[in-house]
């Protein structure tokens, strides 16, 4: 398959596949498109082969056109690891966990990115940029530097240490914007504007890095054996990996491999919910106020583009899913539990996940034999701070007489 | 193949496969051994398939007899990736890095822990111990949580925050020791022996942990398409896992898979190099005294086990390698130089071995055409705060005013 132009998904103004952001008639957001016929038919491992050497195993489906200019770090390929300890104690056996926290920069922002990097090669950008909560910035810097491309982000100021620290590892130019996440999507999108840099924000603004996004659904297909799963919970910034993943299921039915794509399911923080709040009013999104949560990466108010969180909220109903808020203090239990049970460390947004699961199973929306598959969007390491807050943790002289005050001995 | 017994390497004694540590007639490190007969004959392919799955693809060749023992979090199975951008700035194309940032902890050690863990289970044991610099902690924990046993883990007073915080939300019980790493060794080993604890110390003190460093050999046999390379740079604490990954390609040859078995260079720091004193002066290893280095997850001084050292200078001898430190500041260097020019972050013991191949191909050691891989064996996120001292980082009001000041408009 072959893509052939970005249209605007509200009026359907075709533009061809250069560095269009959005659409200069309605602002609307822009998506590839593909020529679908062209592979109809096709026997579904040549389609969508099975998930070894990351998301360019699905290159018929993505929008490059020369291996050349693929930028890959082995991104994506990611296990899906059946959480039985942690089903048991929530009492619910088909929880699954998609393990994005084992790409390259620790987070799901690869997949995107990957596609949006080598989107600038092909476009001949020298300079590449992102507005980005922490993980989109230290994913970009990884893969500018595989390119050799100049790179510059905008990170909020209260970006955990960790994340800043990998993007000026790798050469970025890291620039802390005051305020919240939406100051710094605005001044990456007017400074790309002004200077010609290539945009990859990974929201719905940048239309190729979406289709990075979707490539978690092709995994997903092959890990559960040519299907889809019930549900699909995904922690909810702008909402692209949630609709991403949902695009995904949806060109799996196009070409005849699937019948039923997922319900999804947005979760976001309590103290940053305007995707929440819309679906539960049944009203337009609107910018959310006073960002205040421990899940930073999903901390997106949506100021200046709410119709992201309105389309956002237009999937979830097509799915027939849901969406729901988890409070601080909820998804850091959530991260205890993932990393006590599985042995899996996540950053608190990916625990949010979990959080969901719970209420959704409480709630009675989701039901006991479906089979659940938790998005793990970004690894533990890249915020430890906010996982052992007033930990405690005992030091000792070298010498046993010391332990044995600890009393470990005996259980 | 199935594993036979535990040998002692010193006086030969054996052993039932039990938890053995060292030998109880000369204290002499154990070793695993195989009847490497029953694999004799046997295709590539059967004997070491490709890598996949993580490491249990080669339970043929792991001391675990049942696959319900396994505890696995799909460890190995990591990317050996053509540093191409790196080669060329250095003048050495033939540069490969073995990227174990991308495992489930961020470091190599599962591969190790993997086997210990499952070995543990096996053995029925319901706690496990290690004394670890941090990265060994960490994974420790992790896999005991999947296994649901009680992990208590001993790590030097100086152990960053974030190896730290991993262990904590896994669940384990941290204990830090005051002093430097042999002290939290001698501890471990103590508490282990008076409690009847599994001590997954992954030195040379637990004969199974070994087994899987040598996975590493398996997986580059295969990802250097059925060949070895010229050298492995390895950074190097007491070194097992450049023992193990040298005992892997010796059981390649063994099994008539290869003929040439590579050299092996050990890389230290400067302010931590017991083993590379000892091969300079061809002298026994004698105890590190002061440590001091930025890479502390290779800061072994050996105190009380210095012979595991002595293991090590014979391993490089006969396999014709070398062994040389580095210092701080080359090492900070090496990982900005790994971050900007492939896109990989580190942390400071792993650039180490990018360090020892500059100074190999600058003495000549190490020639034009020869392949070499460097083993980069954990994930920067594990020590963020050690590659941004100093770092400055622009903040800027939201707005293109506050951005124009910063100049980066014109390249």
């Amino acid at each position: 398959m072959f893509e052939v132009e970005l249209r605007c998904i509200e009026c359907g103004k075709r533009f061809d596949l250069r560095d269009h952001y959005l659409c200069d008639r309605c602002q609307g957001i822009l998506e590839v498109q593909y020529d679908y016929s062209s592979l109809e038919g096709k026997p579904a491992e040549q389609v969508v082969p099975a998930p070894a050497a990351g998301i360019w195993r699905y290159q018929s489906l993505l929008p490059v056109r020369s291996l050349s200019s693929v930028v890959s770090l082995y991104e994506g390929g990611t296990p899906l690891i059946h959480a039985r300890n942690l089903g048991r104690a929530i009492g619910h056996d088909c929880l699954y966990c998609k393990d994005e926290t084992r790409n390259p920069s620790g987070a799901f922002k690869d997949r995107p990115v990957s596609v949006g990097v080598s989107k600038a090669v092909e476009l001949g950008f020298d300079t590449v940029t992102t507005a980005s909560s922490g993980n989109g910035a230290a994913s970009l810097s990884i893969y500018a530097a595989k390119a050799g491309l100049r790179c510059i982000v905008f990170v909020p100021e209260k970006t955990p240490i960790a994340k800043v620290a990998h993007a000026v590892t790798a050469g970025a130019t890291v620039v802390r914007v005051k305020g919240d996440y939406s100051n710094s999507y605005a001044l990456a999108k007017a400074a790309s504007a002004r200077y010609r840099w290539m945009n990859i924000t990974t929201t719905f603004l940048n239309p190729y890095t979406l289709e990075g996004d979707k490539t978690v659904a092709f995994e997903l297909y092959h890990q559960l054996d040519g299907g889809a799963p019930d549900w699909i919970i995904v922690p909810t910034g702008a909402g692209p990996l949630l609709y991403g993943i949902y695009k995904g299921f949806e060109e799996l039915r196009r070409l005849g491999l699937l019948s039923k794509a997922p319900r999804m399911a947005a979760v976001q923080a309590e103290g940053c919910q305007p995707i929440v709040r819309a679906f539960e009013n049944s009203r337009p999104v609107a910018a959310w106020e006073a960002v205040h949560t421990v899940a930073s990466a999903i901390a997106d108010p949506l100021r200046g583009y709410e119709k992201d969180g309105d389309l956002v909220v237009r999937t979830i109903r097509k799915s027939n899913g849901k969406a729901v808020s988890a409070s601080d203090g909820q998804i850091i239990e959530s991260v205890k539990e993932l990393g006590e049970r599985e042995g899996i460390f996540v950053e608190p947004a990916a625990a949010a996940s979990l959080s969901a699961l719970k209420k959704l199973l409480k709630e009675g929306s989701i039901r006991d034999k479906e089979k659940v598959v938790c998005l793990l969007t970004g690894h533990g390491l890249k915020d430890p701070q906010s996982a052992i807050k007033a930990m405690e943790i005992p030091q000792v002289e070298p010498g046993l007489e010391g332990l044995e005050k600890l009393d470990l001995g005996n259980r």
